[in-house]
């Protein structure tokens, strides 16, 4: 397997811009104990994120950084709490990020801002050598795909998305038996984000979630920005929880790639009616007069290289119980989490669908079975504390990021396709190949063992 | 309500031809107590139509048809088990039908024949004055839609699309839900026919299914004509199961109308494996060098003019359990069929599925009420006891028929355009209007009492 250098920050960061390619391939001496590591964003997500990291003694919290100084408070007073040193903290303005990159004093950044942060953050910080672990989503357009992928090549710094879902229980018991071939080679799948977010997306502007029909600068937290891409953008805005375990199982930029894609959207309906529902809303109330541009359902369908359709769900502005609705079929059977059923022929009795359970026990991941009393209680049943683990012990060995560059660029390429595939009536997008042809011979390097 | 008047056999059709609009306005004079009724094709899907008919009083079984001696045989001997007079026969040629319909013996026939005889015959038997019932699927082309639209409004012969699904107690259940506002505006709906048809597109050319990877000259049955639609056709082939109750519960073509669609297809796999697993088969088998070109799952997006877009699936080569795969959506809750549950916001506890069972129960569609009992033990769990009473007792009360020509019209075109989709790498397919804008100010009339 070939790796990737971990380029940490007393490299000259202007010289291995130039100088990347020659040495990137592995390098014992640039493996590490310890990773000094900041924060930039330490909202809702990101004080989280936070909690974890001060859970793992290879960690060094240096610094934070955030311009809401509430939020700023809390995050020092969990990290005194934890007794750990003080962190130094970075505000003031949207920019102050860009102080906290320049002090030579950190390894790896963790970035939890709103997703139009995503990527000006991420290039900064793999410009100045510091590896970058990104929060899902944000790529806002086509070229900030491929500039994430050509400053990561150049710079040789690592990358990584920080797609929790990829680390589901379920999710890596089936990448699990997918791999051992239980469902035969794979035809079809399915997945989305399927999340009543309309409390997400409307608060009073001082809770996190509801109590009022708030947002932008009226609102807290991710009613704050997260609701203007429904106002303004229509198109699947946030896939990764859905595509990213479905790409796994395909090997998505490591022998197949994602062709085309086509998307429909549904008038868009949930959110006014929200608004004007709302005790705190009214048909009086201004946000009753927003139009919101994203339809209530987005409905995407990607063409494979390898003759694989993946059919991807975006419906966060009605009501409806949380579901990423998984479908991993192949040519022995299929799995659904909607219903909790697996399929397996000459397994199953015939025609009739079984209960998951079993199945899902009897190929638990190495992963999980290995650190499942670590991970339980941590964030999201315990994904969250399996993708900041592998962001970790993959930059502490010097080896490559198992969520990388090209998974984030081609993930958020689905956004922008399927945005342009509704502007035009439904017509097919093609998906640039961010690997320049390199997913012909990469291989999968996804948690392939007991180790991240 | 306007109704389309039933032409009898003892009209003149070719005046018809010229005539029917000026009197197909209802006419109580037209009514009738008993249809002289015949059925062209008893194979499979005709002896159990022939067996519903023969349980009701207000048919009179006049006439069958088919080419095949057995199938005929066991028709002969239901008739006489049953107490009825025998049926006049018509068999020796694929156009034996044509004699039986020019003989004015009767008021209607129900067509149960391979996909590719449907209008042809259809036609005939409007154009002779015969009311058809015509199983589902079939149109060939876009123009053999228009063909059928044409010659229904030219001679005013009743014409019915016997989608059995549009009946099933639950789909009906739902039907009444929406109609009542329970759900909200409809925004997304799902369906599609997932059956691991494997054992019926292969048998040993002696039994209906299964025991062999035979089909065409060498099958029987459906393996005799449907395996050839998956050899030379990739796209949605069976779009009813699941388009006909979406489309009622949208109200396609009577204030709404499909718009248009992408389809993208998989790969192949499913067929041929089946060839050369089967101890029957293996790679030496002469199938084993078919190539079949139906994806093994075909996913098609359709855009309504209101705004609703429906997700299709065709999944018909892969093992599987049944499930049409029902997903029901509006702006208060949503109703799905694979996990049997149902979420309707302020009813359900928060964020979490119910089962359907209670809200089935409650919301029972009037029909089902009335006609249990005689309904249960009829084909397909009583749902083709039901479109059958719905094309008598339409034709008897010269009523229009609640699922039309435009239905079938508008049905049929999402295979046609769902294979001229996939030809063009996903690109939109526009529908024709086959209700010439009528679709504007047509009303709702399916199953809109406890009547049929």
């Amino acid at each position: 397997m070939k790796r990737r250098a971990f380029i940490n920050n007393t490299s000259k960061a202007a010289a291995l811009m130039i100088a990347a390619p020659s040495f990137v391939i592995g390098n014992a001496d640039m493996k590490k104990d310890k990773i000094r590591m900041g924060i930039i964003g330490v909202g809702a997500r990101g004080l989280g994120t936070l909690s974890l990291c001060l859970h793992r003694d290879d960690l060094e919290l240096v610094a934070i950084c955030d311009i809401d100084p509430i939020t700023l408070g809390k995050a020092e007073a969990m990290i005194a709490k934890a007794g750990r040193p003080k962190a130094k903290v970075y505000t003031g303005s949207d920019t102050a990020y860009k102080e906290m990159l320049t002090k030579k004093q950190l390894d790896a950044v963790l970035i939890c801002t709103p997703w139009e942060w995503h990527t000006p953050m991420s290039l900064d910080a793999m410009n100045a050598g510091i590896a970058v672990g990104c929060e899902v989503a944000g790529a806002m357009s086509l070229d900030e795909c491929w500039q994430l992928v050509r400053t990561h090549e150049r710079s040789g710094t690592p990358f990584m998305v920080m797609e929790n879902v990829c680390y589901r229980r379920d999710v890596m018991a089936i990448l699990n038996m997918v791999r051992q071939g239980l469902l035969g080679e794979m035809i079809h799948l399915e997945g989305g984000y399927q999340h009543d977010l309309r409390e997400v997306k409307f608060n009073d502007g001082v809770q996190y979630y509801g109590g009022g029909v708030e947002f932008g600068e009226k609102g807290y937290s991710e009613a704050r920005w997260r609701t203007n891409h429904s106002v303004h953008r229509n198109g699947d805005l946030y896939p990764t929880h859905g595509i990213g375990p479905v790409g796994n199982y395909i090997n998505i930029n490591r022998g197949n790639r994602f062709e085309y894609l086509t998307s429909m959207a549904t008038k868009s309906r949930g959110l006014h009616d929200y608004i004007i529902n709302h005790p705190k809303g009214g048909k009086d109330h201004p946000n009753a007069n927003v139009r919101f541009n994203l339809g209530d359902i987005v409905t995407t369908n990607i063409m494979t290289s390898n003759g694989e359709t993946i059919t991807l769900t975006h419906d966060t502005n009605l009501p409806r119980p949380y579901s990423i609705g998984f479908r991993v079929q192949g040519t022995k059977g299929l799995w659904m989490d909607i219903n909790k059923s697996i399929y397996i022929e000459g397994k199953s009795p015939s025609h009739r669908w079984e209960s998951a359970d079993t199945y899902l026990k009897e190929y638990d991941h190495p992963l999980w079975k290995r650190y499942e009393s670590l991970a339980s209680g941590a964030g999201h049943g315990g994904m969250d504390w399996f993708v900041l683990h592998a962001f970790v012990e993959a930059l502490k060995r010097n080896e490559p990021m198992p969520l990388d560059v090209y998974d984030h660029a081609s993930w958020s390429a689905i956004t922008c396709l399927s945005e342009q595939s509704i502007d035009h009536g439904g017509a097919p997008q093609s998906f640039p190949d961010f690997t320049d042809g390199k997913w012909i011979t990469r291989k999968p390097i996804f948690a392939l063992n007991d180790e991240y």
